[in-house]
């Protein structure tokens, strides 16, 4: 019977990328997932991982519905298709109108085709998923899931920018903040984790990726996060370059002869640990660098360890208590020099590194890396899919919520 | 024999004002000041108190040297001309080339002309005072002091920007703090007052006035500071906007269709508490307004409280120890309703307001306004001519310097 359970397909599609993966969502890992890579391009493939076995079929040309086709037809041929219930889709900007995730109805639609300027590369791209998936499986439910959604419960006084308010009005400027579904999941294991009162605890959560925020969690509500309106602001991250002086940029623009899209493009994809160590974004490669001596790849990691203790230190304001500082994400999962770093800087909170702990810690596990005593330093991996998966589950299934509640799992 | 002792004249040239003050650094406050404003225009004139008493003169069309003759002509009338030992210039921008305080040599002025690019309105305004009053006091020694030179110990992995590092190379992008006068003088004067270790301390000096920073203080040293390459960067200020997402301004730019030059005038002028507000900038104008009602006063308010509290929980980070908070600058020193709304948010800390102590402090005095145990939250009374008077005779009568250093008065 077990077999015979409706399958949760979460679906992000990125510009030329279409992310998927099915869910059985009492299993803990996807029966499938994968990857259609360069769509639009004479180069575009996809990939399938499944028991373990993968397989990469070119698909000459493919736009967004020639992957989904892909997708449904590997899915038929392995007895899957007829089982999907619900198909969560991740949506990157949900504005101020998308507090929580949502059944996805005409009205839905045109909302995230509204908040489209505020996600201009992303939102057009999630909207061709969302009609590609819909008019493929009908009769399945469909709910969308926005990274911004968690972070809708932080106060004005933390979202304004002091910036004329017109441009509030007219355009929708504030802070808003991403990463919200990993921070959502990552936030409710910890509480499981660690046994704290769902009703009075606080967490700072460091969703370290390419794309970095960290997210101050008072009871199970973001009160504030590090970034803003865009995923520009906040912490070092692989190639943005998170918080900088205005005046610092119209400077540059100025000395550089830079236009308006030169510093966008600088600001995003040139800047960050890559701009810093002049080698690259990638955390490991800055790793094996800085341990052969390269200077710039040692300095990117201090920077980049510094901006991260130093907004621990900012969101712990807004907090009434903090029990622990939650390490996510490839970065924050895997390396344990970059959180020995970190927490090094930690100090002040009357956190101390456990460097046994530390340097046994495996990636994909969780655990405390620190020594006995609040707040605790604690890695939790993260998992958005699974997180879509059950808010799909949750949403189109109502008459199951917890077979498919991520929280109904015992702590490890 | 007090009489004679030798003046020092402090001069501040802004763009198209030249402010002054003269000392007898034994004493407390000047023996004259004044400001001569409107230079260049129609309307200049100029301005002298002395003995409260207060003389205002038109000086029609006059430049910064007319105003300095006019000056001259004024001390010389009163028999002070002859006594000027010393002149301390302020000057906004000294880059990473001065450290501290220096007697003005050719060398030092090429070396402010070269800062020029980094203080545009600023740093060639300053030379032209240094110009106006070495040629009209031959004799006197000539100091420069400088607004970033306190904070040139922040350690690199705290002054880098996460940005293409060759504008760091090319073009001297980085954060250097400014208001280092101010904080250097109100750190020292907060160690005397509260008894603390010389070398053995921890304070966080937010300077609260038309512009804002905060600098946290390790044993005299400035660690990290909350203004960057220029002073728009980090508290929210009257007119400019402080921290804000790099892709915030770049969306704007696009949607408002600004370019460079109006990005640049719009954060520097429309932002911070007007921009908040759409009231006032001003501190007073907004607690009175928001006494009435005001949404928008209220608000401001209440933002510019809160990213300040959320920069000292971000500079409580690099301090070994904190000891006080202290408060200072037209808000910092008089405004009881903004040092409750910051401390309110302090407790995080373990800092408490003592609402009648801070209610009963009178602007211009110093003294405690949290409840007994540390850290303290403290108000301590600025005075950056002073302080600039105090170095420029500490470095030209290096035979006395206790009898000019402001460190060597007893505690109040
Ligand atoms: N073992 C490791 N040690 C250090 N860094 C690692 C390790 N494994 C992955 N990373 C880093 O994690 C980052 C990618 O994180 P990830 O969460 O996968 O990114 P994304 O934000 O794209 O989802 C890269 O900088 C990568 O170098
Ligand atoms: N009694 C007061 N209550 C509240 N704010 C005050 C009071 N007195 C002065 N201020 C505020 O101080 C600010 C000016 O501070 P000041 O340090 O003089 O500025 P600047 O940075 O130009 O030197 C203004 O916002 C003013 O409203």
């Amino acid at each position: 019977m077990a077999n015979c359970s409706p399958l949760a397909l979460v679906v992000n599609c990125g510009s030329s990328s279409l992310k998927f993966a099915l869910f059985d969502t009492s299993l803990p890992s996807p029966l499938v997932d994968g990857l259609a890579e360069r769509l639009g391009s004479d180069e575009a493939s996809i990939r399938f991982d499944r028991n373990g076995t993968r397989r990469t079929t070119p698909i000459v040309g493919a736009g967004h519905q020639q992957a989904f086709d892909a997708l449904l037809a590997f899915l038929t041929e392995h007895g899957l298709r007829d089982r999907i219930g619900v198909v969560g889709h991740r949506v990157v900007h949900g504005g101020e109108r998308f507090t929580r995730s949502v059944e996805i109805t005409a009205e839905v639609m045109a909302g995230i085709d509204d908040c489209a300027v505020l996600a201009p590369l992303h939102n057009p791209a999630n909207l061709v998923g969302i009609r590609a998936a819909m008019a493929a499986l009908p009769d399945a439910g469909h709910v969308a899931v926005f990274d911004t959604a968690f972070h809708q419960t932080i106060p004005e006084e933390a979202y304004l920018y002091a910036l004329p308010q017109r441009f509030r009005r007219d355009f929708g400027v504030r802070r808003y903040g991403f990463h919200g579904t990993s921070h959502r999941y990552v936030a409710a294991r910890a509480v499981e984790f660690l046994g704290l009162d769902p009703k009075d605890h606080g967490l700072i959560v460091l969703h370290l990726g390419n794309g970095a925020s960290a997210t101050a969690v008072s009871n199970g509500k973001s009160v504030d996060t590090s970034m803003g309106l865009t995923p520009v602001e906040g912490l070092v991250m692989g190639t943005r370059c998170g918080d900088v002086d205005a005046g610092a940029l119209t400077y540059i623009a100025r000395r550089a002869g830079l236009d308006v899209d030169a510093l966008d493009a600088m600001v995003n994809k040139e800047s960050g640990l890559l701009g810093l160590s002049e080698l690259s974004n990638d955390c490991r490669t800055l790793e094996a660098a800085a341990a052969e001596g390269h200077a710039g790849a040692r300095m990117a990691l201090d920077v980049f360890a510094y901006r991260i203790a130093r907004t621990v230190g900012a969101l712990r304001m807004p907090l009434p208590r903090l029990d622990a500082v939650v390490f996510t994400g490839g970065i924050g999962e895997n390396s344990a020099s970059v959180r020995a770093s970190v927490i090094a800087r930690l100090g002040f909170l009357g956190m101390h590194l456990d460097e046994d702990a530390n340097r046994a810690m495996r990636g994909g596990t969780a655990g405390c890396v620190s020594r006995s005593g609040r707040p605790a330093a604690l890695v939790m991996p993260t998992d958005e899919e699974r997180m879509i998966a059950c808010d799909a589950a949750a949403i189109a299934f109502a008459d199951a919520p917890v077979a498919f509640s991520v929280f109904s799992e015992a702590a490890e």
